[in-house]
């Protein structure tokens, strides 16, 4: 649940004189969220999500993904879309924070998607690689390879609290990982968190992807490895490769994967599940006393990790042959 | 901040189809609301809100409350106005909790008032008066009177933790109010919390009033009473009679106050800031471990109280003689 910062309905409206979107007909904090503020604000000219950039999003990094959200949208990718200011600026300052204004984008997310959801989503990332293509600014994945290892000692010794084994399980992954993690596979701009609750749909169709704030440069097929995790296993912890196969082909309708890609892509998928079993680690360790949000379970992501590891070639994933 | 109860894009989609109220287009739980859980729901038919109820509302007060937004709005008063399901019912059940679905106001709460929007919250407020004077359920009202001792002892000697001397003024203020407290006022269905976050306007003008789930039956000059230390008082604590004058007018002009009513609104006055001391105090001292929502200063109300203490006659909140 997300509005950490309090914004009055006349300061909203002093901020609003600073576009030209007509008059505010309607203001609410809206409760999805964890690392921003966010606003579902409604003018006479339409619907726009106003995020405030609370302390966990780096100011410097923020030009990237603004930028980005305008280069894609322009680029025809349903995206939110930032809206310049009077000035010409999309940046400003609103209760102390960086704060945008993006377009409302209509859809519904999936919490159990369907292999025609998966299908949707694989097409839909693969726009986004081609619409990046050209983007200008680079943005460092610092939650890639070299960034496991700080995470992992940021833990600092109490991951077999959390189940026993697991320090030891991950000290082995990591290693094996650091050593041969993949080279020289093609680049570009990547989503890097395309969970289902980034994805919009209306009418089985994805309508929209949301949320940009860990988009950055790195491996396009990294990014087809984060969605194998995040969209292909059942609850139970299986891998569904029906969905593997619809997301699979689905991206490789719109962008083909090279011989390197497939040939790293079940390396690419045990680092995604490592960097989000880690993540989630180092959250689950550090609740607040008294949070109301409930951090995610990283065991979800042990089991994932174990999968990958017993996977020969990304044909198990269901690549066409 | 309330989204209490986590309501997933399928159940919601499950729950509508019990609505003729077209396809789901967008879904997002809102930040406001402390008691009840509350999402801004957008279907190919229009906006609504969709609440479910927390325990702090009691089941069976919620026929009064969906049918008094029904009435209300029947009458053509700009509220809520609950949408039936196929069924015909109005309340239903949705993740464990009764729920309701009402249409969607469009307007903007103002947290510093000016005169004229109390102008136009006093004409609002006569109008909803008339407007339920025909609606045919009781519901009587727990924080009356009667209920201010039990609230008090709920405090149980702790209010001097607060401020000194506190538990003795509330003390004597309750057993005065108990003992002077007006009798045979005209009664009938009152908002009983209308505070400027409940009530929306557009281009300076009442656009609508929402949450009517303190909503009683009760004195009319009662809810007069509650606006007047709602709307009246400025931050700093003094009274404002040109905002006082300007919602006492705006009343009048609909609804008449009766001299019994002119004579006794110093008191309800009092006991409307005499209730909410108590409950802001119970609140205060009451706060869970890590909580994020920060109780309201009960001492507003003292102050509020103070001042109601030293007025003589209603003329003294700016009603025309």
């Amino acid at each position: 649940m997300a509005v950490y910062t309090d914004v009055s309905p006349a300061e909203l409206e002093a901020f609003l004189a600073g576009y030209d979107m007509g008059t505010l007909t309607s203001f609410h904090g809206i409760a999805e969220g964890v690392e921003n503020s966010n606003f579902l604000v409604q003018t006479t000219t339409g619907s726009y999500i106003l995020t405030l950039y609370e302390k966990r999003v780096r100011r410097e990094d923020l030009p990237f993904f603004i930028g980005l959200m305008r280069h894609l949208a322009g680029r025809g990718l349903s995206c939110p879309e930032p809206v310049a200011r009077r000035s010409g600026e999309v940046l400003a300052e609103l209760a102390g924070r960086p704060a945008a204004m993006v377009t409302f984008l209509p859809g519904v997310s999936v919490r159990r998607p369907t292999a025609e959801h998966c299908a949707e989503l694989g097409r839909g990332l693969a726009q986004l690689h081609l619409a990046g293509a050209d983007f200008a600014m680079r943005r460092t994945n610092n939650l890639s390879v070299s960034g496991w290892r700080p995470l992992f000692n940021a833990a600092d010794g109490q991951a077999d609290t959390v189940a026993p084994g697991l320090g030891e399980t991950i000290a082995t992954e990591l290693a094996a990982l650091e050593q041969s993690w993949p080279k020289g596979l093609p680049e570009g701009v990547i989503h890097a968190d395309l969970f289902p609750d980034n994805a919009f749909f209306l009418d089985d169709k994805l309508s929209g992807i949301i949320d940009f704030y860990f988009a950055c440069t790195d491996y396009l097929a990294y990014d087809v490895a984060v969605c194998l995790n995040a969209w292909c296993f059942e609850p139970d912890g299986a891998y569904n490769i029906t969905k593997g196969r619809a997301l699979l082909a689905g991206y490789e309708a719109v962008r083909a994967l090279s011989d390197a890609e497939k040939a790293a892509l079940p390396r690419l998928a045990r680092g995604a599940a490592l960097r989000f079993l880690l993540t989630r680690l180092v959250d689950w360790l550090n609740v607040p006393e008294g949070a109301l949000v409930k951090p995610k379970d990283p065991l979800e992501y042990l089991k994932k990790l174990r999968f990958h590891r017993a996977v020969d070639n990304a044909q198990d994933y269901g690549l066409a042959a």
